[in-house]
């Protein structure tokens, strides 16, 4: 390693989907890019000590811890990331923080408004660098997208339309996995799905006025798995329990500077196994994109001759477009993990550079406030302005 | 033309886009079709008597009338075709079915819930047939869609999300035309675009029992162009007067058998000229269809063996898709003129069997009830049931 | 009618698929454009009268003639159009012209380069106006694809790959058709797509210089069909024939101006039910065009700016493109059948108007020269000059 | 790293576009699988120390050599890996061999058949592993449409028509790289793309009986730039070297089993970056693949249902599809450099397990015959049998 780059010795709470995109993404960064501080797989902390340790082996970690407070602990850790479920977030963060930790943490940030507040603060407190994974944001097109918007491309927005559409929870016998139980999730597809296409909205649109939703759970309850009997100490024998949180959540917006936004989140589209899609109107120009052809940007712009208007396809693997360069030649493209290997570019460079990067905690509870508003227009059945819930 | 075939003599009222296509559609009908009445293109209405007979010139019909009630009055007629401005359909419907006229009608129906029911309260009372020509119903891809559907392959309905976007009104030097005067289209793209996606939603999954809504005029003003002038009787000399109806509509939608609906009407979304989309997502199978390439279905079936499951791109060009053995081999794509062939058919025989078709005045007001929720949920900001707009 | 416009009365040969598809262009022409001569549709000419008259009642013409030869010495006839299988089209055009009449022919314009030549040396000995029916140049995408080439959007054209892939030949059960049998066809794929591909590349990239082909019949020999038997008066109990004419014709060429060509028609491509497609190379720009899609055209400007690079798919249905501002606003297509329709009209201005248009039988000749060119290759294993056909 | 496991060590040649490849291949491929061999990143070997060094670092290779003869003959390298240009392939990859290495070899094999053989031989005769890599075999994808075939799902094979587009050469005022001069690729687009192509026809259609082909250089001499003033000794002041390799070649082929193919590899194609592109049609079925949507496999099965018939897009990340189940959940997709991970596992299973993974230095032999018999069908202007140029 280069000796004037910094190490970020880096422990990761949590090692299953997630901790595997993460481990990736910190190995492969320093071999795409010069990042100003180097990741270092320090260790990883988890319960089940077979399984840790051979996680630890497979994705290159050189220690592990079966107590994550003992990970925090340690004195040759400088970042803490946190792949765990939801409800462990807020402790592990504020912990992690007032340790003196950077801390990385996946979304949704909390389970709730007040989580997310207290986890901004610890930080803020702490003065560590913070970040949360939103990762679509740092796929090369979406990067593109917000430089055209930046530049005035489209002019004023007037629309946006996202959709994350999913279809793997439709089978009613599929178990009721911690992402369906509310004190484990928070939520079902909003804090899960909804989570990502508000931060592409708030990252390419601007923040968020006021929202009107409708949340429905279209199986009502479902068998209860072996993780599940574990948590509730009782017997899976083909019990089943209620499904706590929304299979379906789409609502309307009004963002501040005037555009429409409509947002559906669903784990009931069948055909749709990762339907990441958004499409931007301004007043000059739009962009669409989909994440299953990722590495494409639609774009259409006014200012072409008539008759020569369209929508064009541009394959972001080129120079000019963020990130691409440090990949492979134009036309041969990346996937989705290379939007975590972005992420962690930033994230080192904040951590090497004392400058926090984007999305970060802020960004979570500005999610996360939007997340609650949903929730209270679903139960209330009227719009709801989304700083209301920063009281809540 | 064969003798066994009962003529089926029209007048329409007014000659401009919409009485091109319908003109156009009566004339092809018998070549491609063998309609149980056979359409005769008796006589067109309208006020500039110039304009007029040069258009029943150029589109074949045989005589013209400069006072709509007169052609109504004729005993020539056996059918009125109204393509003329929201604000006048009541009137000369209710005016068609006194005649004892059957009665085409362009959508939507009427300005409001009250003149929609006086038209299909008239019409009822005359016996007389009666259709709102809500063409899009009739691409072969839809009617496709909907066979598919009525044979379950779909399953329960969860998903429908469908928008009609354009960008035709986007520039705000755009003269006030008609379509932008509440007084005579009754909204804007609600009206005008909304009410098609509410039909293909209605048609294809159902009733929509509530709805919650925002609508927005982006271009709060506009110059007056000529008609306006004519009509208001003032000058245009650069003067502008406000834009009374929505520029966009959004809302969500709830329907009787639980499925979730996301609508979106906009004449604002750059780079869309014609963009009449829907998905649809049910508990085996998923539908996609973007009215720009009107000729595929995109068809996801979850009985598709593992790994080999996709939406198939299914041009319904072949002869097991409805209507289009009339019109050429597989692969040989027909357009948008051909929808209106096709609901012409519908028409014809229903008229010569004496059969009510579908899309008719019935619809055309359940269809106002949706676009009248919608309206209010805008002005109150609360969900509206769609059924409570009858008694307004 | 305008009594100011020329009427043109047509005497059609042949009332089967391709009689359909003009008879349509010939009604719809009046009604969309303003043709400097307006078509009458006169009478139809063909062997069974019974067939004969309900294809003249249905299709909407004034008379029949049982004998072509009766057709064509009626002198209330301005334009002979022939529509029936390639081995009548020498005879019946040459009589035609002889006779003083304008002649459309369906393309290929004959079996061989000597019928072609006489047919050539007919029209214009007789001083009449002559086309030859290569519709697919007449799709608005394809018109505009040729403006942009004119223009020099793309600069000098290195490459043009060209395929029309069908599938419905595939069956080994599917009888032997009048398409497979030499002495009526000429030939197979190769004289029925091919010839439209070449007529594409003709008219977009220029003259063919020499090809080198390969031949295929997948198929040897078919069971005998109705028709057949009829034509060989033998019984088709259970009898097969050999097929005589290819099921797939590929090839390569140089074009004059130093371009690249590769061809490839084919009845064997399942799925492909039209696939008539090309892409065109410049060195400045790319073309792509699909007839599934036909209103649409890919088109690549090496001058976008960097980063802004791609693919533009542009409907070409604005005002900006040939033919469409006379059909329906933007974004609402139009069809195969419409191909005909544009080329009607400049067959009709032409008339009017006394001077020929393209594709004429010229073109055809030239077109019968690749076509004889290929075969050659086929049987020569080699590189074959396309003037070198002229002389066989 | 698990002790049970084999360590192998690798020594690569080379270290730029291909090396990082490479290198990150073998970085990730104990990641995501469970290899019976490990690689090890043992050395690199090259001409520029200070080059080397850093290159070594970045991509996390333990140590390098600047001279390639010592390299293999250190004993604690197993496997050679040889990125270098194509004119240093064979000396390298036969000593190699004679030294008892392990070789991957990038493609194309060789500049000539005699070469090839001569490396052919060389492997078979020293018994070690050997391996061309032709990556796109490995794009999930494409084993998929492979399974597909060998399942007979495809039936009988009709046609393949493939292509290799790309246009980063088209500037005139781009300089004389190595892949441009014939003493140091073979040849131009043939070999660099065209090999690419007649892989993956090999690979999913069979072996290539006979081709007819043209080549075409379209800018015949360029700038000599850096590179090669250092080659050939002399000053690149303005000056100018003839082109020696084809800008695009073209050609028609026949299968051993039937089958005709159509193939275009060329560096003139503008707005295509990376086109490479195929369709193969077979008697029950048909496959789409095009490597800038690499992830996507268009089906086309004729078992459908009538009406129900259309190609599917099947993105093959689900746990059905060849190496998918190793990466990420379905619908989120991988990239280019994963076709080398994948191909890396086949080496290092065959390593460990002492078999011979595909495709080899046999297939780069057969594939290199196809080369010379295109170049010498360009040269005469006939048909070509493959085999014929075993013998040259």
């Amino acid at each position: 390693m280069d000796i004037r780059k910094k190490p970020i010795r880096v422990g990761m709470i949590g090692y299953k989907f997630m901790g595997k995109a993460h481990s990736h993404a910190l190995r492969d960064l320093p071999f795409f890019f010069e990042p100003a501080g180097v990741p270092v797989l320090q260790a990883i902390a988890g319960r089940d000590e077979a399984a840790l340790k051979q996680s630890a082996e497979k994705m290159g970690w050189s220690s592990y811890e079966t107590d994550w407070r003992r990970l925090i602990e340690r004195d040759d850790i400088d970042l803490i990331d946190i792949v765990t479920p939801n409800h462990t977030h807020a402790e592990m963060a504020i912990a992690a923080a007032q340790a003196g930790k950077h801390v990385l943490c996946e979304k949704p940030l909390a389970r709730s408004v007040a989580e997310a507040r207290q986890m901004r603060d610890a930080v803020n407190k702490a003065g560590v660098i913070h970040m949360i994974c939103h990762n679509y944001r740092f796929a090369p097109a979406v990067q593109f997208a917000k430089k055209l918007i930046e530049q005035g491309r489209l002019g004023k927005i007037y629309h946006i339309r996202a959709t994350f559409l999913q279809d793997w929870l439709m089978d009613p016998e599929f178990p009721l996995t911690w992402r369906l139980r509310k004190e484990v999730s928070g939520s079902g597809s909003l804090g899960d799905l909804g989570a990502h296409i508000i931060d592409l909205a708030r990252f390419l649109v601007g923040e968020i006025n006021e929202v009107v939703a409708m949340l429905e759970t279209f199986v009502k309850e479902r068998p209860l798995g072996e993780m599940d009997q574990h948590l509730r100490g009782r017997p899976g024998n083909g019990q089943r329990a209620p499904v706590e949180v929304d299979d379906a959540a789409v609502f309307l917006a009004r963002f501040d500077n005037g555009a429409l936004g409509v947002f559906e989140a669903t784990r009931f589209s069948k055909g749709n196994r990762a339907g990441n899609r958004f499409e931007i109107n301004g007043e000059r120009g739009s962009l669409r994109w989909d994440m299953e052809n990722m590495n494409n940007l639609q774009v259409y712009l006014d200012g072409d001759e008539a008759g020569l208007q369209g929508f064009r396809t541009i394959n972001c693997t080129e120079v000019e477009h963020p990130y691409a360069a440090a990949y492979w030649p134009a036309g041969h493209i990346i996937g989705y993990e290379h939007t975590f290997i972005n992420l962690m570019l930033e994230l080192c460079n904040g951590i090497a550079n004392g400058c926090n990067p984007a999305p970060n905690f802020e960004d979570g509870l500005r999610n996360q406030l939007v997340l609650a508003a949903v929730e209270r227009s679903d139960q209330t059945g009227r719009w709801v302005k989304v700083m209301e819930m920063l009281d809540n």
